[in-house]
């Protein structure tokens, strides 16, 4: 059933922090992937580790907007939600907006590629079963 | 005199590069970040440790964009060139092109803010030694 | 009671991985880290950013010994034993043993100090709840 | 002729600095794992790209023991020097020194293995040209 969102509640870390005491932005980018990450693995049944591995295929980032609303601080417990906005042959678009109790913090727009891995890497077609799980988390 | 350009040339490093055997977005980021930080240092006479610091002013992103154009290797020279697109009274946007040996691999529109630094960040006006210094790397 | 371990199971992610296609030695110190910070706020009430905040304290690192046994790969679930080895008047050291299906991929022995937080960092006596909490995860 | 010593100035970013305002332990290890890679670039004719590429050789860290001696700060230069200790058949190990303006900040000692790569990593006999290469950077 579309209209799905995929949510995860992380905090924000000593680690994820800067001298100025707030969020470290590329380090809010990294939080971002690692939801993707389990978005992977949890939602659409393809763990990297076998996407890299068996499947030989990889889904690089090759575009990224985010906007940053405002700052976040050690202790922060943060939500992420992540929605698919576009699903095409070999690429895809979700969206990821963080907030702190109801705060937005950020949005982030990320097209990722389906592609072939290792050296020579090109545009592959995503399986069907994969475009439908993503199909899944798009508002239809 | 304005057109100046800002270039530096670093290495893409073992850390650098993901299980996939490319450059880690997230860490090309911080690339950009550090670039950013070397600018200030040695273009604008305004090093983060004092602005940080005795200043007490931040220069958090408020918005990035960034078009990922090939993969960077291990062991690649990348160049890295910024220019100032636009000097407000307290934000300024910069572009960041990153290529090796002349092929493009991203490019990076980030939007700065000037604020106050700690808990209660607020937008402040840019020192006009800091605008005049920015406008050298604008396209005049 | 003495004689407690606090455990965690955590992915090893993308992210943590070489071009070597194994964890990367670094980020495995930073997955002991955030499992220090977990077992601050989880287990001994003491929460970084409240330390860091409120009670002006830091717990840095003063001395570390670490002993890789095996290599990590992406997807692997690690998990993560902590144990108190010892609890001084203002330093206390830990293990860490982090192993993949009963297999020891690394110890470490952390030994970290309690400081006054800021420019002028020094010793800092434990409180004593501190202390009494630190002594549930010794021996005995 | 042996007895040399690696050395390299770095800075101390603001990306290696922590909410508390000083260097995080795990980043001053990624500034000597840097370290190690410029040496095997710089000093022993053997680019990682190279050595985990055609060469299919890689060298994880073994054992890694870290006595941290004093406070980072943003912007400090950070003087980083390299001896070798020893150099066995297929593993090395070098002491590194971190110092600020003449005053100790850590002191690393690191055994490293020279492995096949890939899934099946086993030890592997390090080439004359590299132990010989090793050898001008211990005490002799």
């Amino acid at each position: 059933m579309p209209g799905q969102v995929f949510h995860k509640t992380v905090p924000v870390r000593f680690e994820d922090c800067d001298p100025a005491g707030i969020g470290f932005y590329p380090r809010m980018l990294m939080m971002v992937n690692r939801l993707i990450e389990d978005f992977f693995a949890e939602a659409l049944d393809c763990p990297w580790h076998r996407l890299h591995g068996r499947e030989n295929r990889a889904v690089p980032t090759v575009r990224l907007e985010v906007d940053f609303k405002g700052p976040l601080y050690q202790g922060d417990a943060l939500d992420l939600e992540l929605r698919v906005l576009k699903v095409g042959n070999s690429a895809f678009t979700v969206a990821v907006a963080g907030s702190v109790g109801g705060a937005a913090k950020f949005a982030v727009t990320q097209v990722l590629a389906y592609t072939t891995a290792g050296p020579g890497i090109s545009a592959s077609p995503m399986p069907d079963a994969l475009k439908a799980a993503l199909r899944e988390f798009s508002a239809g």
